[in-house]
């Protein structure tokens, strides 16, 4: 099945139906229906359906769907069924707060390197990673990691993406607040707080 | 207009749109087709158009939507355009690379107040913040901080919210990784980057 015409969306919500499903898996359901999973979400259970639909998981009439099938299935769409080494540049505040976060783990990612351009960084342990100089950013050639994290200032950005870029990675979460060109066959996620806080007013009652 | 009929995943776009729309205006624009926003986005102009009608915006043929009037309505819609007053609770890594966030200003936000239960922090300043004890966000009330950010480790979470929603607060944005409960009224955003970080490999060339 070629799995690239899954819509964009459909895979934004795919990682988490991945987590809710780890749930039920550790309270000991064997099925699950797209209604149960949609009262966990607050998502509609028709999409629910349509979503799975699209790499042929179709749940049975009065059983639901097979939960350790469906988290094999999502993770092989995701690729999560392998480990993936990450970089982290930047170890200010907010890198050495991704380098502590406990959720990657959980999803297959494990930070193996993490760069800074600040003497005073370099060379100290941060969460059992040594820092490096930025300099260092090309021994990542060879050495499997594919995925950079992106937690420096706005400035440095680019320097940082064109770096990664140039050792071998592939896949990008940027941080920064601003757009970063690679070439086409490299994928960028920016993460932007700001538009999820931009969303909070609307659903707040008036005063 | 009700504006409450518009679908979740609409009202996601919005600080999306917004922010682009914006960038459009700074450089001179004064009106854009959806077929130039959806090349800038990425995203589908059907889409787009959809989404606009939702809230009565409809384009000119050949002319396109007057950008103006569509960042006034857009901000109105998700009510950002007031100043929203927020605190933060948790001055840790993350909480600190919070305050330092310049994101937010751009949406009306400020962060008014800091607090954290270590008693090293209490008392110095963060991005022009002083940091207050924990037990002193009861102090919240009648100031109209409707805005709560949980930056806290996760076994605080609960308390923390507890503590804010009795101190005034509507919304919130939790970074903590787990699910806390709040009164009907309030609004819950949980900010999970892990699951932003588990759909890049799907999106990376295969080794």
């Amino acid at each position: 099945m070629n799995y690239r015409k899954i819509p964009d969306e459909t895979i934004k919500r795919l990682p988490i139906y991945l987590r809710d499903l780890t749930g039920f898996s550790r309270e000991g359901y064997k099925n699950i229906s797209s209604k149960e999973l949609s009262g966990h979400l607050g998502a509609n259970p028709w999409q629910i359906r349509k979503d799975f639909s699209y790499f042929g998981a179709f749940g049975t009439c009065g059983v639901g769907y097979d939960v350790e099938k469906l988290i094999t299935q999502i993770k092989k769409i995701l690729k999560l069924d392998t480990i993936h080494k990450a970089a982290l540049v930047g170890v200010g505040n907010l890198g050495s707060a991704v380098l502590a976060y406990p959720g990657f783990t959980m999803y297959g990612f494990e930070i193996v390197a993490a760069f800074d351009n600040d003497p005073k960084k370099v060379g100290k342990k941060t969460n059992g990673i040594t820092v490096q100089d930025v300099s260092k950013i090309s021994n990542l050639k060879n050495k499997d990691v594919k995925i950079g994290i992106i937690t420096v200032p706005r400035q440095a950005s680019q320097k940082t993406a064109d770096a990664l870029v140039n050792s071998g990675v592939t896949g990008i979460l940027n941080f920064s607040p601003c757009r970063i060109k690679v070439p086409k066959k490299v994928k960028v996620i920016t993460i932007n707080i700001a538009l999820d806080f931009a969303r909070l007013p609307y659903y707040m009652p008036a005063r």
